[in-house]
């Protein structure tokens, strides 16, 4: 019997994700997946003066190094990535479930935070919220899985080995994940720049309550699905007549208040 | 009688700067400098589709704009630049002193705010922090001539408009900068990831006077000379035991407790 379409296409999707793999480029993203025991890495390729400031992190990987010319440096990386002579090819990270990842965690004596990002694509500020998230101490970064910045070298770069071990979780349905953590416990605060409520009061009104901090793309903000699944919106509170923060910035600013707030 | 050759490096040196010139790029920051009184514009290079679309600030500038073919943009831009069909080139923003923009402004009813950055060169980071500063209403960012971002079409991008309304300054000493700072009554606060007082402990002990926030690069930090000019170092604290902010995440939550604490 012949399977259906669907079961070949799920069966086929699930092969071409088992084959992805990615390039990781610089000495701190390189360094930090060597030592990572849960990366899978394929081909490391280095130039001499890299593989001696990797010696130990190389050692430690036993993985055997390609050593490279700097010139002619083998590795099909983006023109203008500053690969300082050091790139990885590995496999995505499997980070679980959203269950596995944001039911119970080492919070620092603090409450248990989660950042969800609704399509953030851009792969600088999704590295530096993932830099930031370990920062704080977040339990996990939930994103969709499609319409979200992927794994790449560029994100691993920007966030500086945060990659290797702040979980980044990519998920079908957002607006499900964020039903689950609700389910779980948490209070779901959307980041809305027209919101009534400053980010601290929201806090505060739920302290001690774990919290799943909610942000939406530069321009369009959250979509109305996301933003209906929130509890509250809340927004920074702003002195200046323009302008609006980064959303990586947001981030940071939100992790803060709600690390250290009530 | 000739000139002594000190003087005439001076006089070549400020025809440099006059005759300095850089290009702006994508609608967002060609729309804000279009209609910034303050700019001086030379030229303004549009696609047909980007004219429409700033068609009232184009007016406003009372601008004759060269419309360019989308597929060969007539425009010394970096490759990779996303100009969205707009560039305009203008020279560099006059902010004036530091005394002439910090010892006095609108700060939304709060403590007086200014950011100090030491050696931060990345222009995407200091237009992040320029869009902060001027979303938490701060009355100046300050930063060395030299080593320091340029004032750039990729710093105005990332500033996204913040760097016609936000002043940067740029002074030829820094720790000069942050003694005048002093003595107008700021309080100088330097983030330092090793420092012992947190930063919400540091404002709270200077509560109500106007503080500046030190930054200094990632990976040096400050330079000794700017951490002996500080009052205090504080530090953002950290549950996660690896990593840190980045430069920008970091001056955004300092802005934030500063604003928003006591």
């Amino acid at each position: 019997m012949k399977k259906p379409k669907w079961v070949v296409e799920k069966e086929q999707a699930k092969r071409a994700a088992a084959a992805e793999t990615l390039w990781l480029f610089g000495l701190h993203a390189v360094r930090d997946a060597l030592v990572n025991p849960d990366r899978q890495r394929l081909r490391l390729v280095v130039t001499r003066n890299a593989a001696d400031k990797l010696a130990a992190a190389i050692a430690a990987s036993a993985m055997e190094p390609e050593i490279a010319d700097p010139r002619r440096f083998p590795v099909p990386l983006d023109p203008g990535s500053v690969h300082q002579g050091a790139a990885l090819e590995v496999r995505p990270l499997d980070w679980g479930s959203v269950a596995d990842r944001c039911a119970a965690g080492d919070d620092g004596g603090g409450r248990a935070i989660v950042v969800a990002l609704d399509r953030v694509t851009d792969p600088h500020n999704v590295g530096a919220i993932l830099r930031s998230a370990e920062v704080f101490g977040a339990r996990a970064v939930i994103a969709p899985a499609r319409h979200a910045a992927p794994e790449t070298g560029a994100l691993a770069k920007t966030a500086s080995g945060a990659l290797e071990r702040q979980p980044y979780l990519r998920v079908r349905n957002l607006t499900a994940a964020l039903e689950e953590l609700r389910d779980m416990g948490f209070v779901l605060l959307g980041l809305a720049g027209e919101a009534e409520q400053d980010l601290g009061d929201g806090l505060s009104a739920h302290a001690g309550r774990p919290v799943a901090l909610v942000l939406g793309a530069e321009g369009p903000g959250l979509r109305d699905g996301t933003r209906a699944a929130c509890d509250a919106l809340v927004r920074v509170p702003a002195t200046g007549a323009f302008g609006s923060l980064n959303v990586s910035n947001a981030a940071a600013v939100a992790l803060y208040a709600a690390r250290t707030g009530a």
